[in-house]
């Protein structure tokens, strides 16, 4: 059943984004409630679920690829926050943006550490450990 | 020396992209050399060879950015062989492109997975066994 | 349940790119099912059948999208064949490619106006009117 | 002559953006005055004056290819208070939207739909009924 | 008078990409004849014509834009031509693509080196010396 | 020897961005100090420091490559910055954004002129002529 799936999406977007992923779905409960339900089903009820890849390995893609396109920044830091999460370290944050200096150009990869820092200053603040 | 980052890098290079890898170098031989150079000595002998993320997490990066970006599909094909060399399967290499449908859209992820059952076949026939 | 979203997708994948559509589904079968799956239900089952914008709207935001993004050929073509298929003529096809000179560039317009030409061509030789 | 073509493009320029056309005009003018001309004469004199497509579905091309693009949101705000100018609905902004999650990727949507939020509220203030 | 510019734009184009320009003027003849008008009349018209940039200085910035867009491979190989027939040398493009690398990435500019290739090719096989 | 390739990347970026290239590696020291070092290896100790193109010719290329992509606005204000201390003038940087409306759509160009405008503005407030 349809809700079967958006209970399984919600609780992985808990998992995975918490906090921030409440936000992004309460900012588009008036204008485009229908997006927020597809976001909840499709990407986490029906993609994060699947297991084959762990968690962190679909985070490390993830924010690798936002931080590569360069045109979705608030994206790149809720996934920063999600990558944070469910097991990566900032160090190997930092590295993936290392790393896409190689495949999508220094600015990218510039943008994407200045990104970090920010998500990184923000958990400091929130007093969390990683 | 620039010749230990050099060395450092062809050893790289063969540990993931080996045949494939020597080819693009090859085919750069008379028409830009120093871009061969600097193909083995950035990305491989400095940014492959850092650590902090194992090979296969540096490749599911590459794969997942290059799928994003849909503009790159030879470099494409080369990480999925690189990405299978160093310890991903089929499976999971599919499952990145999945993720990507949701980052970058369908069209982004059918093309991935064309290129990787490009790769595929490839492989099987040069029979080998993932 | 799903298997409503998933008939309610593939007769919308069929009333709008009928023979294309199950060309592609075909070509995912043995690699990734749960892609074909996946784009059945959400792109046709969820999306395509919301109505607020006719298909014909639908097609045109699309054709537009895949020729300023440039990077996702058969798609593109797909599409356009899709456009026609629910009401579009083919001047109006050039004319979105024309259309997108301007905001994606002149090389964007260029090659969208070539792969609708051989789309044209695909359409004559299948005795199709328009 | 060329005066018809800056005459002709003025006026549809007003006709679809109205105030936000005349802004971006007014910040060209000590700049980049030739810029603005040909943003008249091209665009506007040439290509909106067409005809072949109604103004309603050139700016649902031209909405769905900047939020699908992702790195122009001055243009995609201007293009949506124009897309509702020549007669869109609000909801079928967001619907433009949704159907960018397809082929673009979920961020843009997201990042299309809060554009499309500005937007509305600007018109909110000032009392504009759609 | 709008003669003006199509005449002035058709010596420019016939200048910078000879050959290869009329071609693809001739391919958009029967499909979209108003947008070899445009091509004739903004780019080359208006554009090319201004001053200020040398002709090698516009090519530069073109191929350059071109190699790191990475969509658009028919209108590089064009402008690589262009660049060659106004001035660049042969060495100055691949340092073009070099320069992409940083901006880019990598595999832009080698997929920028392989159109390089094919163009000198093209100019070698045509007796061209440059 | 390694250092060689820093030392020489430092004088190059000082000669090319001076106060804005040392911000930019400030603000990596504590996150990224590895990523800071390689900027200055590569870009600046290797491709800057080649020849064959100019200074000039380095930075047209790099500001039209910034501008059509889109998607990297602190570095095309760097870059902008960089251009005019190595010889462009501010009314050659407008005509490379001109340039661009023909190969990556006016919205490139509008958000370039826009960047150059704040370029332009900073240099005033700092009394540089150019």
């Amino acid at each position: 059943m349809e809700s079967d799936r958006y209970k399984r999406g919600w609780e992985k977007l808990m998992e995975i984004d918490g906090h921030a992923g409440k936000n992004v779905m309460e900012s588009l409960k008036d204008i485009a409630p229908d997006l927020a339900r597809y976001v909840i089903e499709f990407p986490f009820g029906d993609v994060y679920s699947r297991g084959v890849l762990t968690l962190k390995e679909r985070e490390i893609a993830t924010v690798a690829a936002l931080a590569a396109l360069g045109n979705a920044r608030p994206q790149l830091m809720v996934h920063i926050h999600g990558a944070l999460n469910v097991g990566c370290t900032r160090q190997e944050i930092v590295e993936i943006m290392i790393q896409m200096a190689v495949y999508a150009g220094f600015p990218a990869a510039l943008n994407g550490v200045f990104a970090a820092k920010e998500v990184f200053t923000e958990r400091d603040n929130m007093g969390q450990s990683n």
